[in-house]
């Protein structure tokens, strides 16, 4: 591609209405444009990025042996409604009525559209398993659409839905996808890391989600520096160091503490560190109140606490309601004679002589000991994981990052099948439903997350297999004869070797093709100036690095495409 | 591909809502499935013959460079306001609030959003010429969707946009593309023609219509039979034959005809033939009556009486409006003595001694000639082109026949510039309108033309480039392990050699893979049965006009190849 063929408008400023470095660099780099809104339009450069991601994931799509469709956008509200989700599903899902005055909506994503085509289409289990996908636009009514691609109402998705007879073949459809997303976000060239997640709306069995690590991701994730495991922080097993050495139990001393409800004050009153303290905390589960012990430097974990209780929705007591359900002001809190259903994060149970509240206004106790002051029946894992926690799985250390979601897989089970009666007849002649799971890839986002991960003061950095050109030829002779020839030529013999090559043959200012090259962030630049002239060199340069070489014209195709390869293996 | 591993959900029996025979095979086929209304899911083997439209498209369009672009399917409604056709466009442009209540609509087409682009992004006259286009779903909410993909409200478009510096770059820009289109028109293996055709909604200059012939088109043309000339009914030119011999004018007389206002009654009852009949029609012109002097024979072409008044709206009096404008009732109409705006096709004023109304209830003349009883001035071709006319370019013999529209080409002028203020600075520093054309093809549409085209009692005949997959296999020994070996074999050759194969190896009668075969329309056909097990022959068969070889398995694919070139080449 010559850049005076393509419409690719660069900003020299940044854009004010960028908050992160993606939004800001695909407006700078002239690749995309809001049109209002959470709502961009794709121009030719942004777009070419889109395309190349889009052609890994169809390429593995088709390797785990899914089959391509494409379901429409604007679906009607019937289906949605057998689902249940017409209710459920909130503003995001765009409602409206069609001139014959149907209520119908625009698609966020296609549980219910696929499961009416398998009850039409799949009958038994020689139809079984099918694995479909689709590459499509969806839309997303976002309250508060920000960072450009990272969170937009309009993006390209790639859903994928199987349909299995039993739990051991929707298991290893899942196992399939879990695959194929590996090796797509691998050949992408992101660092990134699968990690356990929670089911959230969608719901169903058990889920995942594929992280692309990033300063400046939306969530963050536990990962060890040893082993491969990672976790959603809401997700991620708290496995407890070894237990510490036994402590003599001190008898149980009532002191005042006038006016003291923090954890620091109280701490900072009686001279002791917060991981002596435990702490009790009041949830509503669906409406009961309950009450949470935790050590004192720990941060409760309501994914874990909500998913031990199944209950619907959970949260934090207020203080009218605390004293309601206990009589106690909120701050004096204690386990000890404590006549509400209590639960205990697993390290509590290691606290020797601990600080608790006396549930009593202004005093708490000293020198509790689970067991001799307090029973509690229910023990578990319900706090955040910190780095200080050892790797649940290999003891390791780990490490709390950022991350960027750009695939969910999740195990959907019964639940779409059941709701809308999509049910097939099994080897023996029973009707059973169809085992479900679905699986999405955000498709814009990846080149957001590429962007985030990979860019520098001066612009992106797009990893090789991303980049729309992986390579760029700067002539910076355009008024000389000799030095625009070996441009073109180089051009023309990197395309000739299957290399899609891009061509800065404007006429600008030298400044003005180095700071573009760098801002558009071809993997690769060729320099063909004034040295060439001199002693027939010209310069090829890593954009990731800057390493730089000098060499000459013959046998520079080869080693663009040496250097090509060595990008793409190294990561 | 493995019949095994794709969902065909082909049907036995003729869908009940099908009216056409795209729709009806498409769905046999296996190929599309209704969701609502005019929005169908695109299942694999639909998907997979638009995939081969799109890719033509691409590769031709970007060919012509233009380059792809993708905007959004949601709109603001502000930019349609600003263009004016928030009002004029109808319900076809489905509107809706988002959750914020910002009024918004579903695309149709995108000439707002790319006219805001081009004047957020093409400021001077060195960033153009630039033509745009996108591959894109789009959304028109049509009273009466039919036909399934033909008119739909949910398709696949091809929709490109140019901006030019003057009407030379603009015709430049037009023709370009009218190239485009008539090569992608041939690489799709169509049957076509290209028309003038009238610019209609989308307003501006003017604009050709590609057209699949097809029985079953909605559209009749006329095209010559010797040379390439071709038109719209609406937009064809008559050309009229050499002039009659002259005719002693006869005196003026007046009969009665009582009771008789038609054409062929009046002829029969004075024993002429209607073409020596002068009828005399009356029109409101936006409101304002006129009347049309048109032969007893012809029909008239409403849209050339429109645009040479170049009224916003036409239509025929009724009875009354006829009798308030002129006095006389209909049937008795006639030039002489008429006090209306006269206006005559031109073969009128080669009518000697014709009939015409007298102006007086049951009485028509006879013998009238224009000139000497009555005056003309406004003259032009008002009338329908027939079969029987000669061609109006070469003069050969013309065939009306029916087409499906499935491109359509516009020169926008500065319509859409003008109205939301897109202004470029020309060479001289002048502040000018950008000068637009935009270019449409319905690519869901040409599948459906495609088979319109190319079918017969069977199923479907694609065209080898539009073809999923171009030969399918019919291994017809699934139980014999030698028969099913040399199909295996066939099919990976095939595929090393580039030939994407299909591979019927499920366990079914072999009659239904044939009918399979032939419903789903692969252009060629490898049987491998007990003939092979007998003589180690299998057979070769051509879809279109069952042409049959057998042949050995080694030159099998050489052979294959072969017929494939001749195939795309013969069309």
């Amino acid at each position: 591609m010559r850049y005076s063929q393509i419409l690719i408008p660069t900003l020299k400023e940044d854009p004010a209405e960028a908050e992160v470095v993606s939004h800001r660099l695909l407006l700078r780099a002239g690749s995309i444009r809001k049109l209002t809104a959470g709502v961009y339009t794709y121009l030719p450069y942004g777009l070419a990025a889109i395309r190349r991601v889009e052609n890994i994931v169809r390429e593995e799509m088709n390797r785990a042996g899914a089959q391509e469709v494409l379901m429409p956008m604007v679906q009607p509200a019937d289906l949605w409604q057998e689902s249940g989700r017409y209710e459920k599903y909130g503003p995001e899902l765009l409602r409206f009525r069609d001139r014959h005055e149907r209520e119908s909506c625009l698609g966020p994503t296609h549980e219910e559209v696929i499961t009416d085509i398998a009850r039409r289409e799949l009958h038994s289990y020689r139809d079984l398993p099918v694995n479909l996908y689709q590459i499509q636009t969806k839309f997303r009514d976002e309250i508060r659409p920000r960072f450009g691609l990272m969170r937009g109402r309009e993006f390209i998705m790639k859903d994928a839905y199987s349909f299995d007879t039993d739990d051991a073949g929707a298991e290893q459809s899942y196992r399939k996808m879990h695959e194929a997303y590996t090796r797509i976000f691998t050949r992408c060239g992101l660092e990134f890391r699968c990690v356990e997640a929670d089911s959230g709306a969608i719901g169903g069995s058990f889920s995942h989600e594929f992280m692309v690590l990033a300063a400046t991701g939306e969530d963050t994730i536990a990962v060890c520096t040893a082993c491969d495991w990672a976790a959603n922080l809401e997700k991620a097993a708290v496995k407890l160091g070894p237990q510490p050495a036994a402590v003599d139990p001190l008898p149980l001393v009532k002191v005042e503490t006038p006016g003291m409800k923090k954890v620091e004050t109280v701490c900072e009153f009686l001279g002791v560190e917060p991981e002596r303290l435990v702490k009790t905390m009041v949830y509503l589960a669906d409406g009961v109140p309950v009450a949470v012990l935790l050590r004192g430097d720990r941060e409760l974990e309501e994914v874990k606490l909500k998913n031990y209780l199944r209950a619907k929705d959970i949260r934090m007591a207020q203080d009218q309601e605390v004293f309601d359900a206990t009589g106690v002001p909120v701050g004096y809190l204690g386990p000890v004679g404590l006549s509400l259903r209590l639960l205990a994060d697993q390290e509590v149970m290691r606290v020797a002589n601990a600080i608790v509240g006396a549930n009593e206004k202004n005093f708490h106790l000293q020198n509790v000991n689970p067991g001799r002051d307090f029973q509690v029946a229910e023990v578990a894992d319900f706090r955040q994981i910190c780095a200080s926690d050892p790797c649940p799985s290999c003891g390791g250390a780990l490490r709390l990052v950022e991350g960027i979601e750009v695939g969910h897989i999740f195990k959907l089970g019964t639940a779409y099948s059941e709701a809308m009666n999509a049910r097939f007849q099994d080897q023996q002649g029973n009707d059973r439903p169809l085992i479900m799971g679905c699986y999405g890839i955000g498709v814009s986002r990846v080149v957001a997350a590429a962007i985030e991960q990979n860019h520098d003061a001066n612009g992106i950095i797009f990893p090789v297999p991303l980049a729309p050109y992986p390579v760029t030829i700067l002539n910076l002779g355009n008024k000389d004869e000799a030095i625009t020839a070996v441009a073109e030529q180089l051009y023309t013999q990197l395309q000739e070797a299957g290399i899609d090559a891009f061509l800065d043959d404007r006429d600008e200012r030298p400044g003005s093709k180095f700071k573009d090259a760098d801002l558009l962030g071809f993997p690769f630049r060729i320099t063909v100036g004034k040295r060439y002239a001199e002693s027939g060199m010209v310069e090829l340069r890593r954009r990731r690095d800057g390493f730089t070489e000098e060499v000459e014209v013959a046998g520079l195709v080869e080693l663009v495409r040496q250097r090509l390869n060595e990008e793409s293996a190294g990561r």
